[in-house]
C-alpha cells in the first residue's frame, strides 16, 4: 500500500503511527492543513482501508472521532535469530500474534532464508487476507546491524562478519525484508505497538541471558555512530572485576545478567535454576542469595542511573523475561537507581517494569518491518 | 532579516549553516531542488548579503564554488553568568568576537537585565554595522533551562529558581533573548562555529572548576526530558566515595573538576595552585599527586567510556579551561576511556581534546542566539 499513497496520505500515517488515534481537527492542526482537505485525506484512506474510526472524543463543541490505523490493512512476519528453533510470528500492524510456528535456526544465511520461505505457507495458511496483505519480514538477532536494518556487521552468537542477511532472505523469498539487534528491534516494538508510543524520548533496558539496552530520541531509534548505542551491557560497573567474554572485567553483563546471577548462584552452591529460586532463597535469609542480588540489583540500578544522568530519558522500561520485580532483586534496583541520580530528580524519570513472554523478540523483529513499512526505510 | 525571508530561503540558510559551506549544485540536491531554481534563491541570497561565495571546489567537470553564510550578515551579544565579573561579547554569524567587555554579576535579574542595557552602547560603540545588524542575545548559566530557552528552572550557583530571564532581558533591552546551561551553549558554539560543524551526533565534555557535558544527536541539541540530558557530573563513579554537593557520594564532580583535583593535592599538603603545578609534581616523582591524577583521570576517562557504550556518539569533544592534557591526567583519560570501552569499538570513536579560553561561556551564549536566529526558535 505505502508505495501508492501520496505524500500528503503517506505524512497523515507517519504522524498517526508516531502519536496515536487523532481527532480530524488534530491532524489537520499538526500537518498545517484546513479542516476540508484533511476531512478528504482521511477519507481516501478510510476508503482504502489503511484507517478506521476508533473512540469519540467530548470535548468543548461537537464531539469528534479520533482515526487510527486500520489493524489489519498490513501483515508482517517476524522472526528471532535468538533461539533455537526460531520462533516465526504472523502479526498484524498493531502488533497482535494471529499466527506463530518456528524454523530451525542455522549459522548460514540461505539456510535461514530457504527455512523462512518453507515456513511461510502454513504460517499464513489460515490466513488468506495476511496472505494478499503481507507488507515485509522483520528478523531480530544479537548483534550489530548497519544503519539500513540490511547488514549483519557482527554477531558473536552467530558467528557472522557483514552477513548481508535482508538481501539474502529477500532474494529467496520475495519479500521485502529488514534486520535489526534485538534490543532495538523491542524498542521499535514498544514505540509502535506497545507502552512508549506516546512518548519521544526513552530506553529499553532488556534483562534476559544478556542485557540489551535501546533508545527512541525526539521520536526516532537512536542507533548510534557505529550502530552500538545501547551497549551497557558492556559498561565497565565494577572496575577489576569479573572477566567478561567481551575481554574486558567487571561488565554489566558479568554483574546482572540472568546467565551471571545463575553462575554466580551456582559457584555459592545453591541449587537454583531460576531467578525465582534464587529470590526464595533470599526471603528464607539464604546470606549467598542475597548477596548476589544485592550485587546484581546494584550493578543494574547504577548503569540505569548512569543512563538518566547522561540521557535524562522520559522513560525507562525494563523488559524481563522470566521472575519478577517484586522481591529483592527488583528492591534493589530501584533503589539504586534513586540513589544514584541527582537528588534533584531522583524519582521523576518513570521506571516501567514489564514482563515479557518468548515471543517478545519475534514481535519486535515484526515491528521493523511494519516501521519501515509505515514512515519508509532509512527514515527512523 | 530571518523573518524576511522566505521559506525557501530560511530552508537554504537551514542546511547551510548544518552542513558548511556548499555548492549549488549540492544545496540543488539537498533540497531537491531544479539547479535553475537554486541558483535563482541563491542570488536572492547573496543580494541579501545573507550567503557569499567562498572557495572554489574543483572536481569532475566545471569548477563549481561553494556558498556559505556571510559572516556579517547578523551579530549577536553572549553573556556568561559563570563569572564575576560577567564576560559580556559581540560576535558575527561565524563566532568572530569582534568586542568584548563586561558586567557586573548580580543574582537580581532585573540588575543582571539593566547592566546588559547600560552595557550595550559601548560594546557597539565602534561597530555600527553590527548595531544596526544586532539580531539576538544569548545568555550561558550554570544550571537548568527550559526547552524554549527563555526559563531558567534552577541554578544553585545564581540561587535560582523559575526565573523567566529571557523576558525580563528582552523586556529591557527591546532585542530578542534566549538562556541556555553552559555545557549545551558550548555544544551549540561547537556545531555551529566549530569544530563539530559537519557531525550530526557528537557529546562535549567540558572540564573547569565543574563538569559540564551536552549531546546533539542527529544534528540536534538533545536536552533530555527535563532538561537534564550531559548531567555526567552527578554520575556515581565511585560507589560510596567523597560527599558530593548535590547529595549524593562519589559523583564524578567530587574527583575529577578542577575544583575536586586542586582540593585533594590541598588535603595532601601539596603547594599546588594549577593543574600543571600538580603535573610537574607528578613528573617529579611525587607519589600524592601521582595519585590524585590517576584517581581524577580515571574516574574522568570511565565516565566518558560509559558515555560511549550508552550513545555510541561520532565525537567526543573535551573542552578543558586549563593545564594539558599532555601530561599524566590526559595519559590516564585516554587510558580509562580505551580500557573501558568494548574491545570491538576502543578508539573508533575520535576523542578530540580542546583548550578554550576564558570566551568559551560567552561565545556559547551568543551561539545560542545565532542558532536561534538561523533556524528559528524551538526547532533545535
Amino acid at each position: 500500500m505505502n508505495a501508492l499513497l501520496t505524500s500528503s496520505q503517506r505524512q497523515l500515517v507517519r504522524v498517526i503511527s508516531e502519536s496515536g488515534p487523532l481527532s480530524r481537527t488534530e491532524m489537520a492542526n499538526l500537518l498545517g492543513l484546513s479542516k476540508a482537505a484533511m476531512s478528504g485525506i482521511a477519507r481516501d484512506l478510510i476508503d482504502l482501508g489503511v484507517l478506521h474510526e476508533t473512540e469519540t472524543v467530548y470535548g468543548q463543541g461537537r464531539p469528534s472521532v479520533r482515526l487510527d490505523l486500520h489493524p489489519e490493512c498490513a501483515f508482517f512476519v517476524g522472526i528471532s535469530l535468538l533461539e533455537d528453533p526460531a520462533p516465526m510470528i504472523l502479526s498484524d500492524l498493531n502488533g497482535k500474534i494471529i499466527a506463530r510456528q518456528s524454523i530451525p535456526l542455522s549459522r548460514d544465511p540461505h539456510v535461514i532464508a530457504q527455512a523462512i520461505t518453507e515456513g511461510l505457507p502454513s504460517l499464513l495458511e489460515a490466513h488468506p487476507d495476511a496472505k494478499e496483505k503481507l507488507s515485509g519480514i522483520g528478523v531480530a538477532l544479537s548483534g550489530f546491524v548497519d544503519e539500513s536494518q540490511a547488514n549483519c556487521v557482527q554477531s558473536t552468537l552467530l558467528g557472522w562478519q557483514d552477513v548481508p542477511l535482508a538481501k539474502i532472505i529477500r532474494e529467496r523469498c520475495g519479500i521485502e525484508t529488514f534486520i535489526e539487534n534485538d534490543a532495538k528491534a523491542v524498542a521499535v516494538s514498544e514505540k509502535l505497538f506497545g507502552s512508549a508510543r506516546e512518548i519521544q524520548s526513552f530506553s529499553v533496558v532488556s534483562l534476559g541471558d544478556g542485557i540489551g539496552c535501546a533508545h527512541f530520541i525526539d521520536g526516532k531509534l537512536y542507533r548510534g555512530n557505529h550502530g552500538g548505542a545501547g551497549e551497557i551491557a558492556h559498561c565497565t560497573i565494577e572496575p577489576g572485576g569479573s572477566p567478561c567474554r567481551c575481554g574486558k572485567r567487571g561488565c554489566l553483563d558479568t554483574v546482572s545478567s540472568m546467565k551471571a546471577i545463575k553462575e554466580m548462584s551456582r559457584a555459592e552452591g545453591l541449587e537454583c535454576t531460576s531467578l525465582s529460586d534464587i529470590e526464595y532463597e533470599a526471603s528464607t535469609g539464604n546470606a549467598a542469595a542475597i548477596r548476589i542480588l544485592h550485587r546484581a540489583g546494584s550493578a543494574l540500578g547504577l548503569s540505569i542511573a548512569n543512563l538518566i544522568q547522561i540521557n535524562d530519558p522520559g522513560l525507562i522500561l525494563i523488559t524481563h523475561v522470566e521472575g519478577s520485580f517484586d522481591g529483592l532483586f527488583g528492591t534493589v534496583v530501584n533503589q539504586a537507581i534513586e540513589t544514584n541520580v541527582l537528588p534533584r530528580y531522583a524519582g521523576q524519570t518513570p521506571i516501567r517494569i514489564k514482563r515479557v513472554d518468548g515471543d517478545v523478540w519475534a514481535r519486535g523483529a515484526a515491528s521493523i518491518a511494519a516501521h519501515n513499512f509505515l514512515i519508509g526505510p532509512n527514515s527512523n
